[in-house]
């Protein structure tokens, strides 16, 4: 039984699956932060690492005949060639933006566009299976807007200016950071990491005050500006990140200002980098490709 | 000859006016900055006492009947009490809001509105000599909508979003950072204080780039929203701060969306609080407080 590897290394966790030449997942692994930029490159490494020896388990490394790994910040990597050997593995190991696997986990074709909103937002075109030409992605303080980071950002902005006012949103913002009073909450948000933010994403979405809807509205349209920054895209436009793969009024409010343009969510990105792989390693007619695509992210 | 002080502490530099009783300036002095919360209480002391050093020269200061220090942050001042002793003064030294200050500075009258646009911003009503509601002043991070760091702020985002593109804005803004590509604007801004945003403001205020004029005109747009959450002012309406002092279109902007409505601009803030330690001092009566003001201010 000859095996497939694919890895998306992000911010929060990197993921590993590991697949047979016919799309079977006979392993998965989970571990720490992959991103080289976020963590730096020998953690990233030892990160992806421990979630691909987690994923194979009892298999004999040397029955994998390639991998695709797929994280953003791939330019802080300083030898990504060598990246395979790094984690043990003799097979040829692709590394590819985050942006490619988030695409290939949502359609099984060459070319298209991604759009991307987690506790970041960014879109990119997708060609051959390469990152195009993106739009955004500018980190938390100039752009991502429509992310994570921003809708928190927003919210606390929007509690601080009505704190006294009140209403369901500044109610929930008090009681998730504790402030007492606008002073408190300005106090708050100074000391906060940027992406302390993001973890109020989910309280906006999931409020139905009319600030929360207001700002739930703004995302989805900014988030589909960015996308239109990329002009018309040359195949399928593929949604991603949890704000845009989860039913969320961002999303909803994306799908309605995109329909009827022909959409995808992109499912699980480490299959999607599995899928990759056997592509690249397997030399696959289209038919063969799109049934894998199916049967492993289907 | 007997006299009275004012003082305007800023968070950039502090200043004093020495007054003789008629109204005439026979002083005045400059330090650095004046604000507690900026600098610590101690150092906050130190260059209000220098600035008044400066002002009062050679004169005595037992002929010095009162003082008003005009400052953001006086809430920080462990001892306003004892602000005037820890100055080397015996007169009584009252120690008010900045917004004060700057609505003496304009206006004769007790009540009314201050709009405050210069690093950050903030509106105050002003009742009786004395800060009622106010609105914004929430810093860069959450608010100061239409100051100095958040038309740099925008600005910087608007580079960024269209670098490759260019245009009048991106070459300016990327000759002031230095910045080649959006990636190193992007690092650019990750590492500047957020002061220094506000640096950019007499660029964006003097290119006349449409993104320039957008953000200018949202800059004013936004300040008037201040303004206006504070309801109707109970007198006039006194703008000040650098933006809303010099003729920038932030200015204009402002003028145009709060006409036929009263207003008048700032002038001298250290003045101002001359005037006011006039008033508390001398026990004028409303002819002869409105002509100091006019022979101060005027």
């Amino acid at each position: 039984m000859m095996l497939v590897l694919g890895v998306d290394a992000g911010g929060t966790s990197s993921r590993a699956v590991l697949s047979t030449t016919d799309g079977t997942v006979v392993g998965r692994g989970t571990a720490g932060p992959g991103n080289p930029t976020a963590v730096g490159g020998p953690a990233a490494i030892r990160s992806i690492g421990t979630a691909i020896s987690a994923a194979l388990g009892n298999h004999d490394p040397a029955t994998v005949l390639g991998g695709v790994v797929g994280l953003a910040g791939a330019a802080a990597l300083t030898d990504p060639a060598g990246f395979g050997s790094a984690l043990g593995l003799t097979c040829p190991i692709d590394v590819v933006g985050d942006a490619v696997t988030a695409f290939a986990a949502g359609a099984a074709a060459p070319s298209g566009a991604v759009l991307i909103a987690g506790t970041g937002a960014v879109a990119a075109r997708i060609e051959n299976w390469r990152i195009g030409r993106t739009a955004d992605g500018l980190g938390w303080l100039l752009g991502d807007e429509g992310s994570g980071m921003w809708l928190g950002l927003q919210a606390v902005r929007a509690a601080a200016r009505s704190f006294t006012s009140g209403g369901a949103l500044v109610t929930r913002i008090a009681a998730h950071t504790g402030a007492r009073s606008c002073d408190e909450l300005v106090l708050w948000a100074t000391r906060q990491p940027p992406k302390a933010f993001a973890e109020l994403a989910p309280l906006v979405c999931t409020s139905d005050d009319p600030v929360a809807t207001r700002i739930t509205t703004e995302a989805a349209s900014r988030l589909v500006a960015t996308l239109g920054e990329l002009g018309a895209p040359d195949g399928p436009v593929v949604l991603a990140g949890s704000l845009l793969t989860s039913p969320t009024p961002v999303r909803d409010g994306v799908l309605d200002r995109l329909s009827p343009a022909p959409t995808s969510t992109s499912r699980d990105p480490a299959a999607g980098a599995a899928w990759l792989a056997l592509r690249r390693t397997l030399d696959l007619d289209a038919g063969s490709a799109a049934h894998l695509h199916r049967t492993l992210l289907g």
